[in-house]
């Protein structure tokens, strides 16, 4: 599709500059083997992918725009080591899809962008924040089966320079008045000097065509004690219709040498309905890293997790996870 | 999947010299942030991909074979920078999948590929030939949704090379006797010398299991007079069943710096079936584009169109988009 | 979504040296037009992807990590260049999705690899191993439609090093207790040395919730005699129920010229079930392929098959298929 010839001089030029450009290509292929155990189901020796990263591949970029501005650009895809699928079907990029500006004033980002408070929950997680972390699933404030959107599409992000190790992030995601779409608003302030890291984080989001919104709020900070590093958060979620999740988690991270690091956690939520408890999830993992090279790391753990009903006619559920993986990054 | 080992000494060895290629990464990222209203519709807040181009990205390199010849090819897909889905659900290069051989009598591309009536039609467009002109999606020459096919499977194309700035290209699709294809002929003649540029082309659509063919016609040209470029076109449709569509569309550019132009268009189409007009179509489209640096260009405009049906029983649809976005390339 | 602070003393390192890689981009661009004629359907004229090798893009790299060992990826996605389509729908990387450790040892892959089993059985096959060799889409022993599997998921994978030209091959795909997957174990051994090349392959595929399981074997050869390479095969298929397959093909590579060989192929198959045979099938291919250069080859060729049923009401069928092509390496 050829563009109007005049317009060139203004538009295609930009097209005309890109064999200038450098893209660079970059990703994380992880995958595990192990033995997983849910509830009643058969235990499975499993292949999968994303043991501490999810695997992904993506293109960025940026150009120079004078004044100490510049064009940037992200798309990154997931996909699944073990089966070659996209992560999620019909999607060229699950992960981000963005454009933006950034400078001194900070960075602006739109298209498919992780909102501000995905960008920060997860800072202080144990074990790696990995799949063998205790929340690893089981928190209604992280589970996309709960409702909660990671990066939602039609998304506007900006990100603040750090003032003195305070970094501010607001974003939006419009819904467009349409099905199936959700106006999401989060906001998120994070500290890191010395050593100390905290951050504090809210995501409210409201579907088109619900009456309530769900609200998530996030609390977590990790303290370098030298010998070991303490973790830990404090989450939850209100769906605004009696339904609340109320999650902790603490941890710690002891590194046994230059390349090797020992974590551990332990977590813990609460569900109710209208005051009354529905449920208690708990549970633990375990696991090391072993640092092979720059760019590829060796791992292995254990996460044990009980998803425990009042309800006795709901069968409990024990989950068991014994893994030992590799991710290489690119 | 290995390969017979004595064939090796011919195709594989073009594998192994694989590593010496150099392979070019390029791709637009587009994306604008509006509000629309269409018809009787909620307005809508948006964010938006492909304000001037259909957002992409894709793989092209090529290889001297010698004697002046090349080989070339062409991998690009399409995406929703808004969403990160791919243009078209389960394509893999969803706008071109080409191989070819490049030289003094012209180019041969055989794939998915572009049709010669689509490579010029757009030429003249006003606006940038953007989701601000005002023919965009009310033109049933350039519409999907009127069964136009920019860019069929199973291609073949040719474009000569330039003679005294006139160039000729012709494009064939194969139906391959398959529901749901179309033979699709194309032929195009292009002309640009000094402040003019003009174009005509030609497309033929016969689906599989239709009588009629559908026919496509264009003429476009723009001017440049120094202060402002002037630019038109002339448009029609014939489904060979009594439906027919006639679309003209004008406009300007005027450039007021190096870096910034405006770009104004007015557009108008009539349908007809068995020679009763059936509605009209008519719009304007009004838009700045400010280049930021070689490969980024900022825009911002407003697109208003109207369909008008003769039948007072159908709704007639006012559409309003205001648009700023933001095109990097990369 | 970000990390944990202090993990990032391990894990993140990995991200950050990102930047200092690089990952080759390579792949297949490979497209056909001919004619095909399929028993009593209609003849057709056709653009068609991938006449000698599948068309397909890859991302692959390695990082050296020591002692002699390397961690390694590849992601692979095959793609139909005449239509732009996945090769399978929803697939990211459906040819091949893995990582793993290169040494003196051999090689580990994790992930969705190749069978054993499929990366020798077609090591001899005459006519390229392409669209035209005769064997292609008639042996159940090769044909997804058989249910052979050359590549499933959850796969590990080792690759011996070659001693004196000898090579071992262990795969095994797990099935995770899945409905729809299988449980695929395969070896293969592998010669090459001088004029002579051989294989021999095993694949053994129990899938989740049948009784029987389905096994292949292939053993495979080529001489090369100078003036002609003379190639071979046999294989078969026991689906443990009464239905086997056995399959033959001869064939001859004819060298004209450094970079033009000629190449015919003869193969022929035969279905029981229970001793009784249910069908033949025969065919004939010969090619010609042309080098232009090292990354890209001409070819030309044609096929004819016969699938002949022993039950008279079950009407044979007879495909012709005329090829001239063009495959480009990047």
């Amino acid at each position: 599709m050829k563009k109007s010839l005049i317009a060139m001089a203004v538009l295609a030029a930009a097209g005309a500059a890109s064999a200038q450009s450098s893209v660079q290509l970059y990703g994380i292929a992880d995958v595990w083997v192990g033995a997983q155990k849910i509830g009643a189901a058969k235990a499975q020796t499993v292949v999968e992918s994303g043991g501490v990263d999810a695997s992904r591949f993506g293109l960025k970029g940026s150009e120079d725009l004078g004044g100490g501005l510049k064009a940037i650009f992200t798309l990154e895809q997931g996909f699944n080591l073990d089966t070659g699928a996209q992560a999620t079907a019909g999607q060229a990029f699950s992960r981000e899809a963005s454009v933006g500006v950034a400078g001194n004033f900070g960075t602006v980002k739109l298209g498919k962008v992780w909102t501000a408070y995905d960008d920060v929950q997860n800072a202080s997680n144990p074990v790696f924040d990995s799949a063998l972390t205790p929340s690893a699933g089981a928190f209604a404030t992280t589970a996309a089966a709960t409702g909660y959107l990671a990066n939602p599409a039609n998304g506007i992000k900006y990100t603040s320079p750090s003032f003195a190790g305070v970094t501010g992030i607001v974003s939006y995601a419009l819904d467009e008045n349409t099905a199936g779409n959700a106006e999401v608003s989060a906001l998120a302030v994070q500290y890191a000097n010395g050593p100390l890291a905290a951050a504090v984080a809210y995501q409210n989001q409201q579907a088109v065509g619900f009456v309530n919104s769900i609200e998530f709020t996030n609390l977590n900070a990790s303290y370098n004690l030298g010998v070991v590093t303490l973790k830990g958060s404090y989450a939850q979620r209100d769906n605004n219709n009696g339904i609340k999740d109320k999650e902790y988690q603490l941890g710690v991270d002891y590194p046994l040498a230059s390349n090797l690091i020992l974590s551990a956690g332990y977590a813990s939520s609460e569900n109710k309905d209208k005051g009354v408890k529905q449920s208690d999830n708990s549970g633990l993992g375990l696991a090391a890293a072993y640092l092979l090279s720059k760019r590829t790391t060796a791992y292995a753990g254990v996460r044990s997790t009980k998803l425990d009903h009042v309800n006795a006619a709901i069968a409990d559920v024990t989950t068991n996870v014994y893994a030992v993986g590799v991710k290489h990054a690119f």
